[in-house]
């Protein structure tokens, strides 16, 4: 069991309503619900049967973690507000270095890495959790906290959880979008993009399996130049073009 | 069941892996495997317990079908050694229009849209078999014989599927690209690349249940200029930078 029993959420969007509901159902005693916004804060404390608060001056003093799951850019600003608390100030973001909490006596980073879409409940006990905090006793106190809601929870440093960060980008973001250019030729040529699911997963359910690179295949990998052209004349949007020929080039860049 | 009971396998590739082994099993009499290299022809079809065949001018005339599974450059020329057969002369692949087997009486296309590695058997059960015939018997009897092996048989014309085949490339040729490019990055830093593996499977997930426009997350999305600069700046590989900032950009488009 984790020493943290007393938190104060800080935020009320995505990864605070998936984090918010877990930790509640993990019976850590969620004591406030803050947001800037007096409606949003009353909205989510209601949802989680707590006291909302929208004035961080009001905040209760004793929780045994502050976890703000707030905008990368508002990290550093929340953070400065609670200096004077004893309990862990944590933050939930992929790319912002712990040192952004500087001047808290405890301060860590409690970091889910998933795609979250609010409302949508996401199985956390497969989230991988990365957890860093400015001493032993932090560190482990999110760990094992993290463990309460996952069975994967990994230490990582900053300087690595920046470096994940940007592979997420890439196997998430990116990879997402191409997803959604294959859903717009789909949708432009009147074929249901259901034909495409079972290739969808199991491009994911290789990628598991070993490293991506040895699964590549298509007209770029063998040289095929003949089909590249052909693909080529048959887009028309330059968009597509752009991203067909730099894709291209790039897996042809051994 | 389908009116093809007998029928000659040519190719001894990935595809004609996956297909030879799956319809053996339907049922299907294989009578002669052919490849213009004797040992690999003699090798696959000791697999499938069948005679090979090196040589075109020695195939059996009397075969329902005779299934191509070769290159794209090859099976014109391939096809034009089959003109005096009766049965349905049909290729595999995604990209070549049905009319590239001109010529031949009876012409299909049996296209299993998925990605094999040869020798890692696939269920073929969830597997679309995208189908067309020069005539409406044609067609039916490879519909037919695709439903012995999967569960999702579609008909569409060539110039359908070769933007299926454009969106495929998309879906996994360059998404698979860029899960290479995650991995690269996660092995660069010394992070087990299985901390992404959740983050993989359930971007997949979430695109088989809507349009994957509607669940795009990330830096690029909500334009968060701090965080693309900083990646930018973490990435060394010219290769890398390239990719993100032509990804990000097509992100940002409307």
């Amino acid at each position: 069991m984790s020493s943290i029993k007393k938190m104060v959420l800080i935020g009320t969007g995505n990864v605070a309503w998936h984090l918010g509901h877990a930790l509640k159902k993990a019976g850590v005693d969620i004591l406030q619900v803050y947001d800037r916004q007096p409606e949003k804060a009353k909205g989510f404390a209601a949802e989680l049967s707590t006291t909302p608060l929208s004035n961080l001056s009001n905040i209760i003093e004793d929780a045994d973690l502050y976890l703000l799951c707030v905008s990368d850019a508002a990290i550093a600003e929340v953070g400065a507000q609670l200096h004077y608390v004893r309990g862990i100030v944590a933050h939930t973001s992929g790319s912002i270095s712990l040192n952004a909490l500087k001047g808290n006596e405890n301060m860590g980073v409690f970091y889910p890495l998933q795609t979250f879409t609010k409302g949508l409940p996401v199985d956390l006990n497969q989230v991988p959790f990365l957890c860093e905090g400015n001493g032993t006793q932090t560190e482990s106190a999110l760990m094992a906290l993290a463990l309460e809601l996952s069975t994967k929870v990994y230490a990582i440093s900053s300087a690595q959880r920046e470096k994940l960060h940007i592979a997420a980008v890439f196997a998430n973001n990116f990879t997402n979008h191409l997803l959604a250019k294959a859903h717009q030729i789909c949708e432009e040529n009147h074929i249901p993009f259901s034909v495409l699911h079972p290739l969808i997963l199991e491009t994911a359910r290789k990628a598991t399996e070993a490293n991506p690179e040895n699964s590549q295949t298509g007209p770029a990998k063998r040289g095929d130049t003949v089909t590249i052209e052909k693909h080529l004349s048959q887009l028309a949007d330059p968009n597509l073009r752009e991203l067909y020929t730099i894709l291209t080039k790039s897996i042809q860049e051994k």
